[in-house]
């Protein structure tokens, strides 16, 4: 049995969307990040690091944490998303790295500096922001050569990249001067799975 | 035949540990990040992300970005340093991510706002510097618990945060308040092939 810790964010959203996509059934725990309780005592246990998403596998008692590293268990659980060997599986874990150091760092960054920071910080505004952009440019030139981020099939990176851009108002990102960027996110965003693993973790925000 | 373009940097070092420690033979190409050579367009057609390192293999015309990314190419083509499968595997890959998304860009962003920033900025310095202590210390709680990153085995995960923590004094960050992360340290940095993965990097600093 598949557990999923997770809230309404970029990072939990990868792994629903996965585990619809897999056909995988899971049970989804809500982790009010809103209300800090990804950093009580009980969370902490699971997660040292004090994020979302976690997953656990009951019946091996295994936690795993790491959208990503989960993105690539649940892959490989099922032998499906994640070329087998080659060129192929070697540019889905470069995706993988790219949005995991690059692309998701610089929107988380440049949304926190624009809308929490206490005081306007111009050196930090203009560096997250511009890196923001790059990164996005960077995915746009990989986009233009093919129909998904790491070639021919939609994989595992597809899912952590639309994770980010999925939430892009954060950061105040359009796609507008992305055109394949924009293209494959209305492709992505068509697949009903991903309508479903979305729908699920939106489910999470209260309502009251 | 592996070709690979890179500089003293601390991803770059992960690259050329990883094939001293597989026996792999390699051509080293230097790429001066000090001129901005990681700009110019002739590397940017390698890697459009304009970083270091890039792997090329050049039997198959392939080539691959993303220090991590290459550290699971090398790892899977040789069979080593990553475990097959299960919970040894897929922890691995936590570390590999946790290291991308997590302590990684916290160093880099803190010697940045420390060194380069033209004004201190305190938000940008305070939230940097305490993300790269945080991480930091998550890393030692995990150290606390097992001989390496990932278990009882020495994987490429070692490797990955090996090469930011060999580039701590960069955010002015120190061992000494974590004693797990200073032993696995230690014991890292006295294996053999880590020495020759470290004197190859740092010859290509123009000594001039």
């Amino acid at each position: 049995m598949l557990d999923v810790y997770a809230f309404a964010t970029p990072n939990s959203v990868k792994v629903t969307i996965a585990l619809e996509e897999l056909d995988l059934p899971y049970t989804l725990h809500r982790v009010n990040v809103h209300k800090g309780e990804q950093k009580t005592p009980k969370f902490l246990a699971l997660n040292p690091n004090g994020k979302v998403p976690v997953l656990v596998e009951t019946e091996q008692a295994f936690s795993l944490t790491e959208s990503a590293a989960i993105l690539v268990f649940l892959a490989e659980k099922t032998g499906r998303l994640l070329p087998a060997q080659g060129e192929a599986r070697a540019h889905v874990f470069e995706q993988l790295f790219f949005h995991a150091s690059g692309l998701s760092p610089a929107f988380g960054q440049s949304g926190f500096f624009q809308r929490f920071a206490a005081t306007p910080e111009p050196i930090a505004l203009e560096r997250f922001a511009t890196e923001a952009n790059r990164t996005l440019h960077v995915l746009n030139t990989v986009l233009a050569k093919n129909r998904f981020v790491a070639g021919d099939e939609f994989t595992i990176a597809d899912i952590a990249h639309f994770g980010w851009l999925w939430r892009r108002g954060f950061p105040n990102i359009t796609l507008d001067d992305t055109p394949y960027v924009a293209r494959w996110y209305a492709d992505i965003e068509s697949r009903p799975a991903v309508q479903h693993g979305i729908a699920r973790i939106e489910a999470l925000v209260p309502q009251d």
